[in-house]
């Protein structure tokens, strides 16, 4: 795997998901994850996702935009809200989001 | 576990470390990391830190800091920079670093 090039060109934004799962319908999660990213990557303003989840059920999504008003039309789009509706029903014990301006960014990728 | 509290008081900062580890050297990568945490966790300014990695050596670190000074200090200090030169030599793969102001922030907490 490779991470997405990050030269998306600052400023854009992030919006940092920050979960802790609980241990209910594990299988349903993974759909729905799945299809989120499939369907954010569909939206408009759209430049790229990185998530991982490790042990003790912490997750960290990070998704990147063109602007607020494409955070908003994601935040807003008809799916994504039974999704959100979804996580604090039954996926997510905790969450923290939080919206910013990206101003600064730099890389790494080790030589062959 | 928890997450810890968000309640940072916007405007602050958040560092994005996103990064795809080699297969290389895993005990003293552990060290590193948890010490990188525990000497964050001292510096001025420090709010914060959350991570997780998942399967296929993808890692996300965020960190949250109150100004941006606070973050240029934590890149210059000593022993950090030798735990970046430790990085680019053998532990990741590649890595992307976005230093972000972070404009909103939401939580979420099930009930009991």
């Amino acid at each position: 795997m490779n991470l997405p090039a990050p030269l998306y060109g600052t400023p854009y934004f992030a919006v940092v998901f920050t979960s802790l799962r609980t241990a209910d319908d594990p299988e349903g999660y993974a759909t729905m994850a799945a299809r989120m990213v499939e369907l954010a990557s569909q939206q408009p303003g759209f430049l790229g996702v990185e998530s991982a989840r490790g042990d003790e059920r912490l997750g960290i999504t990070v998704s990147y935009w063109q602007s607020l008003e494409a955070i908003k039309a994601w935040r807003d789009e008809a799916e994504h809200r039974l999704a959100q509706a979804g996580g604090r029903s039954k996926w997510y014990q905790q969450y923290r989001l939080r919206v910013c301006r990206v101003e600064r960014e730099t890389l790494f990728e080790r030589g062959p």
